[in-house]
């Protein structure tokens, strides 16, 4: 798609034979192009990033899991509804599912397990003493919570990096929501690490028709040796994959990483070829200038997931947002393990990235709400590599939707709905989730998924979970 | 009370005969005394400050709008229940009715109408032409709109700061909610602002069965002169009530009244005599060190009230909590009109005040949940200077009470509360709320407010609102 081809959605689609039509709709579109092409993007459209408009009162049509057309309702003959599945959206925005693009979903299990405490202290005095007690049913049972959590916040897919993948897979198949799944491993573990982290994403991606992707998971450049780094590399140019780790986490890593060894962590992926195989690089607060030597050759296949509430909870300085867009590498959302976000919510996410640039700045006119949504769509589809078929209401989508409810007093009145999205909505409005053109969250309630267990089982299972004295996975010292 | 009593709620309580009783809670309460004595309070007790703790499965009885005893549910007589209107709070959270410490409501109007800009755009391109528009019906169908956003986020009594109030007074009254009334006025007005603002006051303090109460509403140091101030601060010690003001809103501020009359605002408070008769300082984020000379001898009467996400979004750098509170000066909570903050949500503003705390000192240690619980409840309560009888669930406090529901998946499982309720809860949690032991929202609605017509005429009011031709209040500038 050129700068200059009119909008798919307001151009004369045919409107074809569908099995579900979305009537009635606002559905969030965009009036410039997609991420995919961004590096060599034209600067003014560099400059226009973030223009998400709206169309009033336009149908949905999906087939086989895919946006088949978006038109004016008006325009949808009678014989194209009646042999459809309808979704009466009259009076709600439809916006791309939400991306979540740096979670440890099962640590919802140390929910408000470790507050008010620095980083180190987090892991070494909590965290990884309290790892050491994990059985493969928590790992599954959270993961579970984790994906009702999200998909009733309209999140329909999550970048995740834990252990025990295969529980998660297992819960994300069941679940009907979409991930990109990480097995996690350190240098610790010696060559069996990388091996079964890569055994891991050649079992499942693909897997649940499609819904689950994966990805390479070395945990960080502090404890993953360079020669993994390059095998990890390796891998993911074998099986075609992205590589996600968490660098330059904040900007004490890279300080201690420049001391130690002379390089930055951004420096190091570059190095050992993950850039090159293309990365999700989670937080990335520690990135400085001389970083962009290194992102922005890659910036076609390499993101920063940015989960803005952790780094203010957990007193970090923030992602340099300003500073990649203006270099044109991607940001999308993340919002981190739940035993630091305390939440799964990318609306949440969205919002604070958005309050957080404008404090971190003293700029209130940067980052704009038709930013932010840009970020939250288009972009976090980048960080997933997936930006050919998610982050956009467009024919050829995959048809992730979310059905939003504005009506409620503190939306109203409606002066800005883009504003509406990033400051004022609650993932309390989401009303019907699609994922794959299957509804999963119907009324505000899980077709699927029946929580109840999870939840009674984990409670009854903190006393265990919590239980500090029996050894750790590792020490914290980047 | 003294440190040494012990807490009313464990004591053996008569539990006499009541209207209403609430069964099976999880009552939030304190275990260090509550704010009114606080500049006398020993050291270590000043150190204590934010232990919030919870009861299990506690009865709330209530009588004439007051709280009659806080006790464990078994030990409430089968006669006592069956006397009274029940209401079974088994697995909710009981938490004082929270508190809006400073808020423009009928702003609701705006919300969404001046976004992105900087403040001195925001009043002089949007704000101040726009509320040349304004109707006594706007004011009072903003109002209504607020209150009812209000109450269902668990906010049962707010500080008002706007113009025709007699509008917002008759939405109060009507909706059940509790309010501290103040009517805006400039000294460009003349000699008639501060005698309308006194002369409102007197009119509608005690009103609605002592719902209603009022504050001398001069609108800032910069638009209101020192003689407007000493005439507020006389009506003020007359009516014996409290001013509220914007003062040192952002350091800019600050920085022109030093430049232009070499006094600070707070100073300008203290010097006038407003400091001395009692006042709520509307977000004070350009207080300086050396205006604790002239807050800490008032620290019994003068209180701040922070609304972080409003600064975050406007560029200002916050409120100093951490110097206020350790020089024993009061913070509560508020949002500011919606037409900055885009949401009235009090449960918002304590988590970004949470966070951006932390933020701002890259100290992930410093104000604890329970510590931002105590904000939330009794600082609020003595902001409005109503710190006997607001703020705390305990025998003799005013039934203001909001139950939580913590079973959705956002915040399980549950290790800790106090940090669900910061950093989880979302105001869409808030199932019940009673105000003078009437309930004004039950199971998720209003019972008194009906928003449909509001929300329908403030919409269709817009093209009107909006228009900007029609001059401007005044000229903002400092």
């Amino acid at each position: 798609m050129s700068a200059t081809t009119p909008n798919p959605a307001s151009a004369p689609d045919e409107v074809t034979l569908v099995d579900t039509v979305i009537t009635g709709a606002t559905v969030l579109t965009h009036t410039t192009r997609p991420a995919p092409a961004y590096p060599e993007l034209p600067r003014e459209d560099v400059e226009a990033r973030g223009t998400a408009t709206f169309l009033d009162d336009h149908a949905i049509g999906t087939r086989g899991g895919v946006i088949a057309w978006v038109v004016p309702t008006a325009s949808v003959p009678a014989s194209v509804l009646d042999a459809a599945a309808r979704i009466d959206a009259h009076g709600l925005v439809a916006i791309p599912g939400l991306m979540n693009g740096h979670t440890h979903s099962p640590m919802t299990m140390f929910r408000g397990s470790a507050e008010d405490v620095p980083t180190n202290e987090w892991f070494n005095k909590h965290i990884w003493p309290m790892e050491v007690n994990l059985t493969d049913r928590d790992v599954y049972l959270g993961a579970q919570l984790a994906i009702g959590e999200m998909l009733l916040g309209g999140v329909t897919s999550f970048a995740d990096h834990y252990f025990a993948t295969d529980q998660i897979a297992r819960a994300v198949e069941e679940s009907g929501a979409r991930a990109l799944l990480a097995s996690t491993f350190f240098s610790s573990q010696g060559p069996a690490g990388v091996e079964s982290s890569a055994a891991f994403a050649e079992r499942w991606n693909g897997a649940a028709g499609g819904r689950i992707r994966t990805a390479m998971g070395p945990h960080a450049t502090y404890t993953v040796d360079d020669a993994d780094l390059e095998l990890t590399a390796a891998h993911a140019r074998r099986l075609g994959i992205r590589t996600h780790i968490h660098a330059a986490e904040n900007m004490q890593q890279t300080e201690s990483s420049l001391a130690k060894r002379g390089v930055t962590p951004i420096q190091v992926l570059h190095d050992t070829g993950v850039l090159e195989a293309g990365a999700i690089i989670a937080h990335g607060t520690g990135i400085v200038e001389s970083d962009l030597e290194w992102l922005v050759p890659y910036a076609d296949r390499v993101g920063v997931a940015s989960c803005s509430k952790v780094y203010m909870k957990h007193a970090h300085t923030t992602t340099p947002v300003r500073m990649l867009h203006d270099a044109g590498v991607t940001v999308g959302l993340g919002t981190d393990g739940p035993a630091s976000n305390n939440t799964l919510d990318v609306l949440e996410s969205l919002r604070i990235l958005s309050l957080k640039q404008k404090d971190a700045h003293l700029d209130a006119t940067w980052l704009t709400s038709q930013h932010a949504l840009d970020i939250a769509t288009r972009q976090s589809a980048a960080v997933f590599g997936q930006e050919a078929s998610l982050g956009a209401l467009l024919p050829g989508y995959t048809a992730d939707i979310v059905l939003i409810d504005p009506s409620a007093p503190h939306m109203q009145p409606m002066h800005d709905l883009a504003a509406a999205l990033v400051l004022s909505v609650r993932a309390s409005d989401v009303r019907t989730v699609l994922v794959d053109g299957e509804v999963v969250v119907r009324d505000g309630r899980l077709t699927r998924l029946d929580l109840g267990e999870a939840i009674a089982e984990l409670n009854a299972r903190i006393p265990e979970l919590t239980d500090r004295s029996r050894g750790s996975i590792q020490d914290y010292a980047p």
